[in-house]
């Protein structure tokens, strides 16, 4: 591994072990704003322009900002505004950071500086998406009081999430129905032998099931549809916020419900950063700076 | 299904919720000695004798006893002795519990009672082997911070809980590898796709693990070979008390282990609760009384 | 099932048994041009317009055409030209063909003829991918003296039939390796629990396989790389005509080839039947005839 | 590996293709009665004499007698009796063979020869039940005309080749369905995920199967039986002559079977001699002779 300088300014658990992990590969790795996370085997930095100076890469928060202007630095007491982050870089610098609002990019076009959102990449996308599909797995475990074997269960969205949990249910002896758009989609469910229900055809077969995960970020189970359900199902909805089951609609009825946000970091947030890793990797790699 | 009357007397949340699986199915069904419990369509008897009067088949706990001589009851402040609980049973009754010490079967055989051992039937020591390998898997996950995708798991044992944690874990994309006595042994693990060892040769073989799952009633993972498993390396033992890692001295190497005893009741009780109905259904149906 | 009317004109294997399962499914189903094979169930017509006549739909061959100009018909002695053909159709009927060239599809236009290319749908080839997939692990099976089990295995491509034959490679016990172009591909490969190779940097990472498949539709292994290959390693070729190996040098060099061609046809001829008809029910229900 | 003297003597291919891998190993070999499979890398010994002084091992065929005296030697003119081999081979040599009668045995015994039984191993047994499993997929890849995702299978005995054909067909996309005689069977077969049928209620519930395989060697499907099978299921028989099922009846039914029998030597003569090799390096280091 060719050694590098980095900066990792902000954020969550996930990029204070980010800092470690880059650091157990070799590279020098400064940190700031992560106090209250001590990451290991990094440098802590005094200030902004002494983590930023002379790092070939500088890792920005997910989301990058908590309000419009402030960078997201739940583990620090310090507001950082945008502003004096840039303000501290140089253009020849490469800046990532995740979910970048068009405000942002725009200040670091206007400045010269290379803003890379690592949320956008799809390579990060399908591993998240792994990783979620596995914490959803270890929710329904831990809020059943049943065994997964031999139960049925629906799930609704055959997207990245959808696909890798049907593949890691039904291997574990659970009778997986996955709703899907289009035909091209039921081939695929098919495919992997798996039962197929259209998604527009869900009304009247929403019964029979023990567990209903949700993955598609559209109101899927309003109120009518929740009443169609069995009373002793366990509906999981994986999809971000607000979410498509109507929640007050399913606490009416008795329906016990889990919105389960932010798997990744939550369940695994080392393999959450390991992901952030290699995808950072990746970007530099495209930039022609070689890692190898 | 041919409807019984079913007396549940003591026991912990397993029996609690099999008195309400009974229940379900259509049987009549009184308890005692679970007040804490309150099951679900079970009629509270007031006294031994009016729950054991006129039973079919009447439900012990697991394990049978609390000490030499009380009835294991931990949702109830009674104190029954095993002679009271007999005395208000006659022979034609069919008495099912689970861990029965000797000197208790000796006791019902004095009395021409029939007290079958529901936990020494192999097809409820297979199915808590299923409930006991998922539920190892939802402790591994809680306890890491990565997915298991792509993790290296050994497991120590390729008895009844080696064979489905493996099979499991497989399919979640695990590298597993399984340690058994014998060439029979090996030549299964092989069969199933897994790496083998053999288990009298593990010595200096325990290294580059992100997991271990011990699942062999012995003391396989003295202080000597805990020193050579890797620093990072989460030891989770499934085996009964007193288990197979030495854990004061996995402590002092500062290693993390967990004891995870029960599993079945633990992690599922409802589906422990189905295991021992189904055990007693087919104890009954072997002592010729028909259930459909 | 609301029964229809068809008529199938030519083809092969495939649309004979097409005839048996349309009929099957309650419709009336006359057949010309398919006299080698005389489907079940299905009335043979004295001539174009008897067969055509009346039909809702028309199933015509895949491909359409022998030649430039005659209709594919291998089944029988007869020869059909596709103007002959379109003259016995009425612009209500619906036609379905396969594999249709430009200069057919503008005829049909001109006659105001709905001709629709069945082997253009998303699901059929998917379906049909399933189907090579599991005609390329047979095709192993039968030129190999091992069994599969441990074996490592190499698949050039994450297409879809990639994706399928990894899929079902793994769950026999294999060792399975994908080359894919993206990151992309590269992240769902590991989603997966496959080992990944960048298609771009296969040089020099071609030995030490048992069984290499090829899917992709370019010379894949050329002499260079074939010289690089072990020299028992069997090489099956599953992409299309003139497929991705150099087979001369191969030959030159000694190793062991396949150009496994029309494997859904060739392998399981019934479920190649089906699977056309159910996209031609897809295309019925699509054009507003219902079929239930 | 510690190179070793081996001679083989007699036998089919496996014997032939053992005699390749063994010189593979770095052991010295000689064969004869072998002449016309010319096994690579191997010495071709003039007499019984040449080719078994001075070996350590001795290997001799499967089964070991052709009739109750002359040595199996389908590869070879040549007739050779039990009698003239023993004659030529002394004490300290370790003899293996396959399938030995008790007549065998005690002529060994009583010129002091140790002669062992390569096919009575656990471990060689386990690993031809995995190269039958295989071979019975490719058998049933080939006799049908639809591929097997999808289609419902009804494996009869949950022996050692069930449950390796049961694990198989499942990762195919199969619907598997298992008979077993015990209630640890049908725990077993739900453990992982199949449907159970106890094998003493089959009457009545052989139909809505595609393929059927029986992996018992009583009469399982007698003409009564095989009367209730569906016209187009398939029928395989992987038990040893006569079989289970009466042949006769199903031809005069009209329903198709197949009696694979020898299938690891069929379709996987190489995987059988490394299953043979195996076992007898086994033998050998139980014998106290150090292979590495």
């Amino acid at each position: 591994m060719n050694p590098l300088t980095f900066a990792v300014i902000g954020g969550d658990m996930r990029q204070a072990k980010l800092a470690s992990l880059l650091a157990a590969d070799g590279h020098a790795v400064s940190v700031f704003a992560l106090e209250q996370a001590q990451p290991e085997r990094a440098m802590i930095a005094d200030s902004l322009n002494a983590a930023g100076k002379g790092a070939d890469c500088v890792v920005l928060p997910l989301p990058l900002l908590r309000d419009g202007t402030a960078l997201h630095t739940p583990l620090s007491d310090m507001v950082l505004t945008l502003d004096a982050v840039f303000t501290a870089l140089k253009p020849h610098q490469i800046l990532c950071g995740g979910r970048i609002p068009e405000i942002a990019q725009k200040q670091a076009v206007e400045r010269g500086l290379l803003l890379v959102d690592y949320f956008n990449r799809e390579e990060l996308v399908i591993a998240n998406a792994v990783a979620t599909a596995e914490g959803a797995i270890q929710v329904a475990m831990q809020s059943t009081s049943t065994i997964l074997l031999g139960t049925r269960v629906l799930i609704l969205g055959f997207g990245r999430i959808g696909k890798v949990l049907a593949h890691r249910l039904r291997a574990l002896g659970v009778s997986v129905t996955v709703s899907g758009w289009s035909l091209e989609d039921l081939a695929w469910i098919q495919a992997y032998g798996y039962k197929g229900i259209r998604s527009d055809r869900l009304d009247g077969a929403l019964g029979g099931y023990d567990i209903l995960f949700n993955t598609i970020p559209h109101l899927m189970l309003n109120a009518e549809r929740l009443r169609t359900i069995d009373r002793d199902t366990l509906c999981i909805d994986l999809s971000s916020q607000p979410g498509g089951i109507d929640f007050a609609a399913a606490a009416d009825l008795g329906l016990k419900t889990i919105h389960a946000l932010g798997l990744p970091g939550e369940a695994a947030p080392l393999t959450a950063a390991a992901i952030i890793r290699d995808t950072i990797y990746n970007i530099l790699s495209e930039q022609g700076i070689p890692l190898c």
